[in-house]
């Protein structure tokens, strides 16, 4: 084998070990650590960062890169593979290690002040905080344009969607600007006309909760002994492939939520567990991108998991977990309770017709943010107006506004697009994937994932960065991302009674 | 001030974070990874050691040391500090880091492996595992022992106990060996002839277990914005000074184990948490060594917590805890469980009088093996036929025999002579501050550990690594380690109806 090329798996093994660390002890900060360990955990990722980052801007690895480059034998995974460490080295090397440290550390301390922030609706608390990290994102940000030929924004979208552009995005972004309003409309007026939505009350124990999460999370296929589900601020998948970390949060008072955080969550973590293992530990054995990512969490979520075929297998487990009966609790109204369309603050409990309107708000925003157009203090404000323009409802304190969401505190900007780019991806490969498989509902509704799952691991999980996010849709769907499949979508789920 | 010393702390508080980040993982692994997570856990231990050795081994190193050690106007502190430095820096540059990735993945999969063979009682599973870690630890000792210029177990030891060595225990185990046996005899013919000791029946819940052993922990003065309570198989106290996690086991038929277990890593975790906080980070900022760690939480357990004063606090709490009543939930007979004596095969379940027999035959055993005189094979023969000649009794499987213990199996050689030398510190310790502060008992009585405390965080906690372990014990109790003071605890605790 090509020396250079093998010298460079040696240095990402060890690379993604480190990384595997760092997931580690972000996701033990988010579900275990005390408060007060906050400044030592500061401590600890800015020097795992810094190392992580000496070891890919080494002065060998663009020698390394150059010399593997120009060997014709290497097989088409292992030139994908090269592709990738070429685009995290130049990620990497367009900033010092200096503000590397500084970003990890301000990202550190904000996360945490936020925290407390968030809970007392105390947006000026963590404002000092926000700034220096938008300033220190700023800087990368500039750096990271240069190197990469891309605006300022582009370079940071690149980092979470490689290969996506604002330009694109703004393409399907203004499709589906042009088309929610309206049907938003006549969805809402389409359910206050149609059959009640019986609320479903009681107390459910955190336990129950908790341990019906995971009776789902085994029907989905996902491997216990390669993961766990714990509790967190903010839900999420973390952890390595070989060990996920699947977090959600509970309320006693209202247990849907929590249950379809833990399935958004499992589509992440089959994504994770169903990664081609011979190249665990090398860039191309990793995720493809954010968006794809999205399009695997919501298509458990949204597409399969609030389909009637789900709830005639999940309703009785529902009603024994809570040992509930009465008409609410029967499967036609739980799933209607699990479509129903509702203007709200929370983007996490945003149902899939309003959730773009979330999505564009932010990406509005962090856009003004990087360009210098927003200030920081002025966020609450621009926040506010701009959820009053997309729909027509203003939060009743920044703890539902600008401060909900833990991304910007903790230097994510860039990040939000890919949720609704995983939306609609996500609308593409379920259709496609029923089309391919028409077995996969009706098993779904007898419990059996496995139509569905296999479906995944052939033409997405298995693939893991050798294709682009374009290259995978267009083989997996025989054309790229189209937004009728979303649109088409909601109109089968929301109006398919008016048609 | 002085450039290198100033070099150097940069140097060890990064170190430091480094270290914090493997003591995380490593509680993590014990507490909350799933068993599946062993091979990328190995990667990532293995990754961080090797980095954490080539940061102490950087070339730069010993010139800064020979510079900062010219420095006259270092304080005694900084000074202090430089020695441990020196000290770490010897111990780090005799081993190269082939050796050091080799014993941390050795390390790693030994104890995965050891976890199913102890469950199995089932040596042979895990006997290549073994090998293969004591293999690696005689080369670790070998050339240590060239650059310490002491003997190869000296060389092990000293990781553990600074400067202690084998010659120096020998005199106190032979002293502890001439007294104990007969000692033992006239004990537990004393307690036969005493009032009859009732069993405490019941079935305990893990969650109740967990609820009281927190509400000692915040007696005792834990600070729970700074650590944690978790479970494990083998219990322990990791983490770091500012976020201690602290482990136990539970069995729900039995709660005294769990509860003195709880007990015993709390006095760990009050010394780590006592730490001087002014050099967090720093060599001279952490804790002494093993023998003055285990004088603290055997301070705890065994001094404190099984006095007749402690279970005056207590027992109205545990018989709350359990809503329990009768004869044999009564303080004076929980006292006499609490210090039953009695041969038992387990190390973590023994008493105080059997306890030193437990780690003399270890210490015996881990002194064979580093000089080849075991072969690990033999083992289980040698263990048992030693714990017959030492208490008279044979373990029913290796699971209570030498399987019972992780310390082997994660290279934790020359570790076990710390835990004898730490109840004879212990004895010392609290004796002197009894005199001292002759309200402590009293005060313990009534739930009140801060006059102790207040005498441990002075004499103790606040030294770090200061004082060498002879000069701690000296400064706190006027002479050396003395034998007598444990044995005089023993005579009163045990005899004290027959003097």
């Amino acid at each position: 084998m090509n020396k250079n090329y093998e010298a460079l798996e040696n240095r990402f093994n060890r690379m993604d070990a480190l990384g595997g660390a760092i997931s580690m002890l972000h996701w033990d900060m988010s579900a275990m650590m005390p408060k007060g360990g906050t400044a030592s955990r500061t401590d600890q990722l800015a020097v795992l960062k810094t190392l992580h980052h000496s070891m890919i801007t080494d002065a060998e690895v663009p020698e390394l890169l150059d010399g593997a480059e120009q060997d014709e034998h290497l097989d088409a995974w292992q030139q994908a593979n090269l592709k990738e460490m070429r685009r995290q080295w130049v990620h990497a090397a367009a900033v010092d290690a200096e503000l590397v440290e500084a970003m990890s550390r301000a990202c550190s301390q904000c996360e945490s002040v936020w925290r407390q922030a968030r809970e007392d609706a105390d947006f000026k608390a963590v404002l000092p905080n926000l700034e220096e990290v938008l300033n220190l994102t700023r800087q990368v940000a500039k750096s990271k344009s240069e190197k990469l030929g891309v605006s300022p924004y582009d370079a940071l979208l690149d980092q979470y969607e490689p290969e996506g552009r604002e330009a694109e995005i703004d393409v399907v972004f203004k499709d589906l600007k042009a088309f929610l309003p309206d049907f938003l409309e006549n969805v809402l007026s389409a359910q206050a006309k149609g059959p009640e939505i019986l609320p479903v009350k009681g107390v459910f124990p955190r336990s129950k909760q908790k341990e019906l999460g995971e009776k789902f999370m085994k029907a989905l296929g996902f491997d216990f002994d390669h993961g766990r589900l714990d509790e967190s601020l903010h839900p999420f998948c973390g952890g390595t492939h070989d060990d996920v970390r699947l977090t959600t949060r509970y309320d006693e008072q209202e247990f849907t939520s929590a249950l379809m955080g833990v399935l958004h969550e499992t589509g992440h973590a089959m994504y994770e567990q169903g990664l081609p293992s011979k190249w665990r530990g090398q860039p191309v054995g990793s995720a493809r991108g954010m968006s794809i990512h999205e399009s695997q969490s919501l298509l458990i979520e949204m597409q399969a998991c609030r389909s009637p075929e789900f709830l005639q297998f999940a309703a009785p487990m529902i009603r024994n977990a809570y040992s509930a009966r009465g008409p609410e609790w029967e499967e036609e109204n739980l799933a209607r309770l699990y479509t129903k369309v509702e203007k709200g603050f929370i983007r996490v409990d945003a149902d899939e017709v309003t959730y773009p309107a979330h999505v564009i708000l932010r990406f509005d925003l962090e856009r003004a943010a990087i360009s210098g157009d927003l200030k920081m203090a002025d966020l609450p404000v621009a926040w506010n107006e701009g959820l009053e323009k997309l729909l027509g409802i203003t939060p009743p304190s920044d703890r539902e506004g600008c401060l909900q969401d833990i991304h910007w505190y903790d230097g994510a900007w860039g990040y939000f697009p890919t949720y609704t780019l995983g939306a609609m991806t996500a609308a593409q490969l379920f259709s496609c994937a029923n089309k391919d498989k028409p077995e996969i509902l009706p098993s779904i509704a007898k419990g059996d994932f496995n139509p569905l799952m296999d479906w995944l691991r052939n033409h997405v999980h298995s693939k893991g960065s050798s294709l682009s996010s374009k290259e995978l849709i267009t083989e997996a769907t025989g054309e790229p991302l189209n937004p009728e499949y979303f649109k088409n979508h909601l109109r089968n789920r929301y109006l398919k009674n008016d048609s």
